[in-house]
């Protein structure tokens, strides 16, 4: 970088001593303001795997009284300025991804579908937009895992007309999830309002079509190549995280098992409203954080903020993530 | 999103006895890996300006011996691992930033130039490219402020063929640091090695065309309408950050004030072999790090990860900074 200076710099010298006047930047029009966002995708490698995160983007919504259903509402909204957000504003972003094993294209979770959070303005539903960013057809997904049957991790199955969103994709769903939603039983003693909500979402995703692709799978078990599925009940009956590995490398694609870090990270004995089993959701993220801390096992987090990647490290009675620094090139 | 399921809830709740085989994903073509990242560009708004982050990209390199000059290396390597970085490699961000005023379109601080980092095969010199993905005319900067005279913050005035990559921008550069560079008394007395290279290199940079369009600037005034420069000396003799603010939002623009945080923003008693100045760098690190968590003021960090806004706040004898979470809308 360094050449042939002595005589330039001897101009420059002189130059530096008699600055001209400028006769330039005055002729432009000022340039228009875009209100366009750059488009919310990222990749990375794990082994010789390409993971892609697709976000759904971000929903805000007026905290509710129990948003944590076992503290104050005072405590959450400190929790919240805390670590730099709205006291009464939460805002959960959504972070599927794409993992393309070389041989199959698998979507691991939806975010909530074309059709939902119209309310947020172009925040949310971005998944499909930003899929196609990152050079996806929805055509060529072979495979949808689904963590479990919350309406921001399965409504995306469906497009806007309530047709296949992924129409050539088997989906794969946790046996223990689909059995609880499914059992008309259970139904029928869930509580009202909120998880008669869940109920009834499930259901309605879960069309004739969407069953018929179906296939259901058990923590424990590899259920795609260098895919794995790994038992994390709690925030809902039948939760299951994955763990994706390829050579020496892999990731926990945690799904829920903490809600927004900053709050339920931070905090794993909060119990979210969404936690269905707040006792074993905590005991679930204590267990699997702390197995993350111990072995630096890389976290991709469904509610971290985009892209969802980070290490984990104990903080206080809880858990820090560190954010995996953006790279340039995969 | 929760209608008309009774009737086919009834038909799910049949279907999910008898689980149908698949006749799908069986003939799909593997989909090709990409080898491709998300365009480096993020944007967002500070009042009514638009401010938009146009990555250079990283560079990595072994880790000098004396990376930390008051600091053993084995003690930065620690440091390395516990920010979960690599112990031997340095992989350093640069993050050059577009403030579009609505009448102005600025530019703070460049990156390495096309023609810099070769040997980075694609990690850097991705500014003009970002800027292109972003939307921007090179032709249309109104304004180039730089921070101070090293290479990764200047180079990229000039394209690869050393003519101006910002035809129509005039080049802000701080009254102290030019004066400093161009002075050959300076030069003649700064030590062999590194600090001679970084007067070379300025020198080289500063072309007669380039020097046409300089307008030099000191800290403490608003240099364009709606930022200011700010005296932060240390890094170098003249350096200067800049708070970009506009109704009542503002950002801080921080420049090298820490190089990267997780090893100087932790460890704020650490000289950087790129501080010209050691104790001065670190005194003004304090300085205005303790302003910043005081304020609650968040900080665009040229060497932090992209995109490289964040809070500040105390950890330990040092700071830590809390990555704003990535917004899909502006």
């Amino acid at each position: 970088m360094i050449e042939h200076i002595s005589r330039r710099a001897a101009l420059v010298g002189a130059a530096a001593t008699t600055l001209l006047p400028l006769a330039v930047g005055s002729t432009h029009a000022a340039a228009p303001l875009t209100g366009r966002q750059a488009p919310g995708w990222y990749r990375y490698k794990v082994g010789s795997f390409e993971v892609t995160v697709v976000t759904d983007g971000v929903n805000r919504f007026k905290m509710a009284s129990d948003h944590v259903t076992n503290r104050p509402l005072a405590d959450v909204s400190a929790g919240q300025v805390a670590a730099y957000h709205d006291p009464n504003m939460m805002t959960t972003p959504y972070n599927p991804i794409v993992v393309n094993t070389g041989s199959r294209l698998v979507l691991i979770d939806t975010g909530g579908g074309d059709g939902a959070f119209k309310s947020s303005k172009g925040m949310a539903g971005q998944m499909m937009a930003n899929m196609a960013a990152a050079g996806f057809d929805p055509n060529a997904i072979d495979t949808v895992i689904v963590s479990h049957y919350h309406g921001d991790h399965i409504n995306g199955l469906l497009d806007a007309s309530n047709g296949l969103a992924f129409p050539n994709a088997e989906i794969m769903a946790p046996t223990a999830e689909h059995k609880f939603f499914m059992d008309d039983g259970e139904m029928s003693r869930a509580p009202a309002g909120r998880m008669q909500t869940v109920f009834k979402n499930a259901r309605r995703v879960l069309t004739p079509e969407v069953m018929k692709r179906i296939k259901l799978y058990d923590p424990g078990k590899e259920i795609v190549p260098g895919i794995t599925a790994v038992e994390t009940n709690g925030h809902s009956w039948g939760h299951n995280s994955h763990i994706v590995a390829s050579g020496n490398d892999k990731v926990f694609v945690q799904a829920d098992v903490t809600h927004v870090p900053w709050l339920f990270a931070r905090n794993p004995e909060w119990h979210a409203f969404y936690d269905q089993d707040g006792p074993k959701a905590e005991a679930t993220r204590r267990r699997i954080y702390d197995m993350l801390v111990a072995d630096r096992t890389l976290v991709q987090g469904f509610h971290y903020p985009f892209p969802g990647l980070a290490y984990i490290e104990k903080a206080g009675n809880g858990y820090r993530e560190i954010p995996l620094p953006w790279s340039p090139t995969i």
